[in-house]
């Protein structure tokens, strides 16, 4: 029996209060064993949280981890042509080997800023799900479906392989995997395909993660055609029941808010993304007061730039004020919230929050920097202030992913290389 | 003669190309003395920008540096009671000392983020002059006169303390300090005192910089009081003639746009401030189009919460599309501008681009990061993707502020320590 102590610190709990305390961690169960007074617990193991600040590690409720391989390929584009112009012929070139690149940067990119759980749509699943074994992170994965543009045959295949996947890696890495069906979105997935299916994901136990309501124009054609808005239409096919979550609900007015809390739908709010596509702004406050669990995602690196959960929560919390048109709408605590218990809450792990029994999934932030200097409230520096370069170590299931800003389970120097070269050569290909 | 290499680095062009290149700075005359291929120069003395991005350093063209004693102090509500109910109270607190500890903690957070000019409004400018000396970095500097809740005495006092402060200061620091003339808003400085002491300040050949158009609630007065807009109104008492810029500009209508850019008149726009405050939306691709010059300020920490203008640079690209509905819009190398060569215009100061003649005024971004990989597009990864924390060294004036992240120019540790004992006194006599 292996037991860490992290110890020194100040520790952030789940009541969002602040106490000196030390945090003891199984590295067999991967759980929280206790959490007690300064000097009260031992380890056979110590990890120094000497002026620090032990928060739980951060959950990125949607993202496309591998899509680091295009930061900053093609920026200040809006959604539609940013996708067909860039984003998708420059994918179609994507070798497993790329895609496996990416993710471990990106991964590799999280646990130096504290995140030690994610949420992913992507395809090459499989490499994906390696990498984050290796990682030693938690995450949802998937494989998301595309039915536009392909041919009876194809899209079937999609679908299919969407169930497949999500059968097939569900409590992979000893549990730290699970998976979801991934309908891309509902305008890029046929009514037939969804409504043949959704049920059998639902039978399979499979719960649901697809794009839904990022822009007006996913919005305008479903309402056109059915007359409904798109989350009524989700509803209609099936797609809202069990532990479904949807990514970005951008443009959601206040039935489909209603709808959302009722069949109990949580939303990855993604406030980068939909600045820096020009999407909108999402109603984070009204769907909060709704009774609607929303966590935070960076969406891929491509629309963002990078996957700090820092950057984000200072986002959200900054676009929901703004959203709200309220000052006081989506508050520092609420943001740090949607970051940890909201987010690991809709990924289904026991994460996001430092208390006995929960996963050991932590970080610790180095609090001895002149931009978090003075301490007036750590909860609001958590919101406005810290930055990913501020985590000190990273902890996730109980093992240690980065200690002292060494990660430990990649070496990190080889990691960039291979992907700095399998982009260059990625590019090359696309533009050929 | 001195004169300092910096070696082995790329480098950003005015044009806002990057190329391998070495820059030679002259530590006597402060300037930049040559820009030539690798291994062309020569000098007495090395930096090293290997693997490295040198950049001019950033402007920040709007701030309140000693605020950051009030960091975190109070967050999620709107402009007027956080001025009322938290900032002024503790405000009134502050003694020199506190704003001298003030403003050198936020000094060091700026040179670690590769700041090196600013444009501070406050009081007891002496003291900041003095951090700014210290630092040194470039700074326009000014006192603050507010009139309202004043009788004529104070109010007189006020005013004339911003006229003989700025004619005290202009040129301190060997040149590096310019001052401007600083009525606080058009809402908190009686129009008879704006009348009366404009005229002298421009005799003076002072510069003006003021708040103007932060909120709705700024301009519903002025405008159900006199008809015009406020910026019209500032036009009639003589605020927009000469080198004028306004801080914020968030609720300005075309015909302010218009005269913005006639009385060229410039703007620094604080868009995570204007974020936070829920203060609104810039329309700063409009006033890039009407010709206007548009600089980035961080605002003071309390509302932001750090100084980090690449958080800001960020966020002014990301706003500037929502508010433009246009993804297209402020894109990556205007906020890159914005942020170097248009705040340096904004400030008087021959810096902002490396080139020779400029000022010595640079900063050297370590790109070996996974946040940073790959390098499809080094000006994307400024505007989206690089963080304060990415700097290695910071220059000013030629000579080095930061080398290899350790703060030249100040003892950090003290610095930190000292702002926090006199933070937490700070709030302790404001609360009794
Ligand atoms: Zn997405
Ligand atoms: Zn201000």
């Amino acid at each position: 029996m292996t037991e860490l102590l992290l110890t020194g610190g100040r520790v952030l709990r789940p009541d969002l209060t602040v106490e000196r305390a030390d945090v003891l961690v199984s590295q067999d169960s991967g759980e929280i064993v206790a959490v007690d007074e300064p000097g009260a617990l031992d380890g056979d193991d110590e990890l120094d949280a000497e002026s620090g600040l032990v928060i739980p590690g951060l959950v990125n409720a949607h993202t496309h981890v591998a899509m680091t391989m295009l930061r900053g390929l093609a920026d200040d584009k809006p959604l539609d042509a940013w996708l067909r112009e860039d984003v998708w012929p420059v994918e179609a070139e994507l070798t497993p080997e790329d895609i496996r690149a990416g993710a471990e940067l990106g991964l590799v990119e999280m646990i130096r800023s504290g995140t030690t759980a994610l949420s992913d749509m992507y395809f090459e699943v499989e490499e994906i799900a390696e990498a984050v074994d290796q990682a030693g992170m938690r995450a949802v994965l998937g494989f998301t479906a595309v039915t536009v543009g392909k041919d009876e045959e194809g899209a079937r295949a999609d679908l299919q392989e969407s169930l497949d996947v999500a059968k097939r890696l569900d409590g992979a890495a000893d549990g730290r995997i699970k998976t979801t069906f991934q309908p891309h979105s509902l305008t890029t997935v046929g009514e037939g395909y969804l409504r043949e299916f959704v049920p059998e994901a639902f039978d399979a136990g499979l719960s649901m993660h697809f794009h839904a309501n990022e822009t007006r124009d996913e919005v305008t054609p479903i309402l056109d055609e059915r007359g409904v808005r798109p989350l009524a239409y989700a509803e209609e096919v099936g797609l809202l029941d069990g532990d479904a979550y949807v990514a970005h609900g951008v443009h959601v007015d206040e039935s489909e808010i209603d709808l959302l809390a009722e069949t109990d739908t949580g939303v990855a709010h993604c406030p980068a993304s939909n600045m820096k596509l020009a999407s909108g702004m999402a109603p984070v406050q009204d769907l909060l007061d709704a009774g609607v669990t929303v966590g935070i995602g960076t969406d891929g690196a491509a629309s963002n730039n990078d996957l700090d959960m820092f950057d984000e929560m200072r986002d959200a919390a900054m676009l929901g004020k703004l959203a709200a048109d309220d000052a006081s709408a989506v508050d520092a605590g609420t943001v740090v919230e949607m970051a940890t218990a909201n987010g690991a809450d809709l990924l289904g792990f026991d994460s996001g929050r430092i208390e006995a029994g929960a996963n050991a999934d932590l970080a610790v932030i180095d609090l001895d920097a002149p931009h978090l200097t003075p301490a007036h409230d750590l909860v609001s520096h958590l919101a406005y202030a810290v930055r990913g370069s501020d985590v000190r170590h990273t902890v996730c299931d109980g093992e240690v992913l980065m200690r002292d800003r060494t990660v430990e389970v990649f070496d990190e120097a080889a990691v960039r290389e291979r992907a700095a070269e399998r982009a260059a050569a990625l590019v090359e290909r696309a533009e050929d």
